[in-house]
C-alpha cells in the first residue's frame, strides 16, 4: 500500500507511558526518538501535556507533563524530520500550560475526548490551533458511543473545530473489520475539510488488520507504536505497519533495532499484549480496567474465572 | 457472525506438534480433548498419520502416526461430539496406513498438498473418500503459487475428487485481507459442490482477521488452535474466534481454562507466537524455516541482522 498522504505517527511513550505512569528512562525515550527519526516515521507522540495544578507531579513520570526542557534533553543533537506530538486530556490541562507554537519544540497538539466531552474539545482544540500547533481530536471508546451521539459529534467537529485530523480511537480493541469499516465511512460522510486518522487497541489481535481496513476506507493519519507498546493489550506494531506501506520514506529497520535492544528487556519488567483477560474485555466491549486490576491479583491467569466475572447477569 | 453451516476445526495438536516433534504428553492430549469436546468445537485433529516405513518412528512423538490405539487412550472415557481428524502429507503416507473408515475410530483425513502435488493429492483424498471418511484437500503455501495453477488446482479439485471441503492454506503467514478476498473468491468459482476452508498463520498477527474475512467471504470450515499454538507465530487463536461466532453450540470457557491451566506452563518450555523473525518471514512471503534456523542461533534476537539476511540481493 503505497498512497503519498498516508502519515504514520508512534505513539510509544504517550501510550506506552499509561503501563508505567510515564516514568520512562530519558535514555529509553532518546533511543526511541532515534529510532523513530531514523526509520522516517512522520511524527513520535512523547507524552502527555498535563497540567502540575491539576494531576499531582510526584505521583506520574515527567511524560505526564512534557515540559519543553525534558523534551528538549531527550531529542538534541539527533538528526530528525520527525515532527513532535503531544496529547491531552480534558480536564487535566488549562489552556494557559500550552504556550504559543513560536516558543515550543511542540508541533502537534492532539485532544483526547469523549464524546461527551466534544464541545470542551472544540474549546481547546480551537485554542490550540490559534496558538499555531497542528492539532486533532481523537473520539475516543468510540465502540460504546451510541450512534445518534457519533452523528452530532462529527458535524460539530467539522463545522466548529479548527482541528486538522480527526481520529477514530477503538480504546476496548472490540472493533472488526467490518465496524471499522462503518465507522470510517461514517467519518467520510461529515469530515469535509479534514483529513481523518485511526488509533487502534490490540486485545483481539486486530490492530493491524483493522488499522488496514482504515487505511483502505481512506485513513491517512495512522497510530502505531514500537513492538506493539500500550495500555493492557497494546496497540498496532509499528513494524507491521512499516512492512505493510510501500512508502519509499520508511525504513524499518532502526525499528527491529530498537526492538532488540530496548524493547525485549522492557517487556521483561512491564507487561502488555496477548494477555487473556484483554482479549475478553474486548470481547465485551468494555474498558480494560477490569483486566489491569485482575491480573494484579493472585488468580490473574484464572481465565475461566475472569471471563465469568465478566458475564452479564442480573443486569437490566 | 452466526451462520449455521460454520465447523471449527482445532488443529492444536496436530499444527503444535510441529514444533515439538510430536512428542506431547498424553495428559495434555487428553485435556486438550476435554476442553474441546466441552466447548462444542466440531472436530479435532489430534496429529498426522505418518507412515513408519516412511519417517523413522524414534525421532518423531507418537502424534505423527496416531495410531488407532494411541489415540484411543487419549480420548476414551470423554464425553464428546467432536469429531476426530489426522493430517496426510503426500510422499509420507501409504494407502495401506489407512484403514477402512468402519474398523477406525477417525472422522476425517486431510491431505495437505502443494499446488505441485494436486494429482497426487486427489489421488489419496479419493482412497479415503472410498473407504468412508470425510476428506479434505488442504492446499498450501497457496501465498507463493502462480495465479494459473491455483486455477488449475482448483478446477480439478471440482471435477476429479471427492474431498467434501478445500482448504485455502495461508503457510506463510503473508495474506492480507484483500488477499484472502481474492483467494477465497477465486475458490467459490471453481468450488461449486464442495465446501472451503481456511486455514491461517499469524506471523503479521492477522491470522484472526483474515479468519472473519474467510468467514464473511464464504468459508464454512475454519481452522484454529487454542492459544494460537502452531509452528513459527502460530495459528489464529480458537478464542478469539469462538469469542466471534455466536454460534450457540460453543463454549468459550473450557478453552479458556485449559489455557490457563496447560498452555501457560507448556509456553515456558517451547515458543511460539508473535516473536519478530516470524513477522518478518510473513513480511517476504517466505517459509518460516530460515526464522525458525535464526531462533537457534546466539543472534537470535537480533531482528535487524535477520532482515538485512532476508533482503534479496543478488537474486536475478
Amino acid at each position: 500500500m503505497y498512497r503519498e498522504k498516508i502519515k504514520v505517527l508512534d505513539c510509544t511513550i504517550r501510550d506506552g507511558g499509561l503501563i508505567n505512569d510515564h516514568f520512562f528512562e530519558d535514555k529509553f525515550v532518546r533511543e526511541v526518538y532515534k529510532a523513530i527519526s531514523a526509520s522516517g516515521v512522520d511524527y513520535m507522540e512523547i507524552g502527555y501535556k498535563a497540567s502540575k495544578s491539576l494531576m499531582s507531579a510526584d505521583k506520574f513520570g515527567k511524560w505526564k507533563f512534557c515540559d519543553e526542557d525534558v523534551i528538549k534533553r531527550a531529542t538534541e543533537g539527533i538528526e530528525s524530520n520527525t515532527k513532535l506530538s503531544v496529547m491531552v486530556d480534558i480536564g487535566r490541562v488549562e489552556k494557559d500550560d500550552i504556550k504559543p507554537k513560536k516558543d515550543s519544540i511542540i508541533d502537534m497538539i492532539r485532544v483526547a475526548a469523549y464524546v461527551k466531552d466534544i464541545d470542551k474539545a472544540i474549546d481547546l482544540v480551537n485554542d490550540f490551533a490559534d496558538k499555531g500547533y497542528e492539532t486533532t481530536v481523537n473520539i475516543m471508546s468510540i465502540s460504546t458511543a451510541i450512534e445518534s451521539e457519533i452523528d452530532e459529534a462529527l458535524d460539530q467537529l467539522e463545522k466548529e473545530s479548527k482541528a486538522s485530523v480527526i481520529y477514530i480511537v477503538d480504546s476496548f480493541g472490540s472493533l472488526y473489520a467490518d465496524t471499522v469499516d462503518f465507522l470510517v465511512e461514517k467519518g467520510k460522510k461529515y469530515i469535509k475539510t479534514k483529513e481523518l486518522g485511526f488509533h487502534a487497541h490490540n486485545n483481539l489481535q486486530l490492530a493491524f488488520g483493522n488499522t488496514i481496513q482504515a487505511i483502505i476506507d481512506g485513513c491517512n493519519y495512522l497510530d502505531a507504536t514500537i513492538y506493539g507498546i500500550g495500555r493492557g493489550a497494546g496497540n498496532c506494531p509499528l513494524e507491521l505497519l512499516m512492512g505493510f506501506l510501500k512508502n519509499p520514506k520508511f525504513d524499518i529497520r532502526p525499528v527491529l533495532d530498537v526492538i532488540s535492544k530496548e524493547f525485549l528487556p522492557l517487556r521483561e519488567k512491564i507487561e502488555w499484549g496477548y494477555i487473556i483477560p484483554y482479549a475478553i474485555t474486548g470481547m465485551f466491549n468494555e474498558h480494560p480496567r477490569s483486566a489491569i486490576a485482575f491480573r494484579k491479583t493472585p488468580s490473574k491467569d484464572d481465565y475461566k474465572k475472569f471471563f465469568e466475572s465478566m458475564s452479564p447477569i442480573e443486569v437490566e
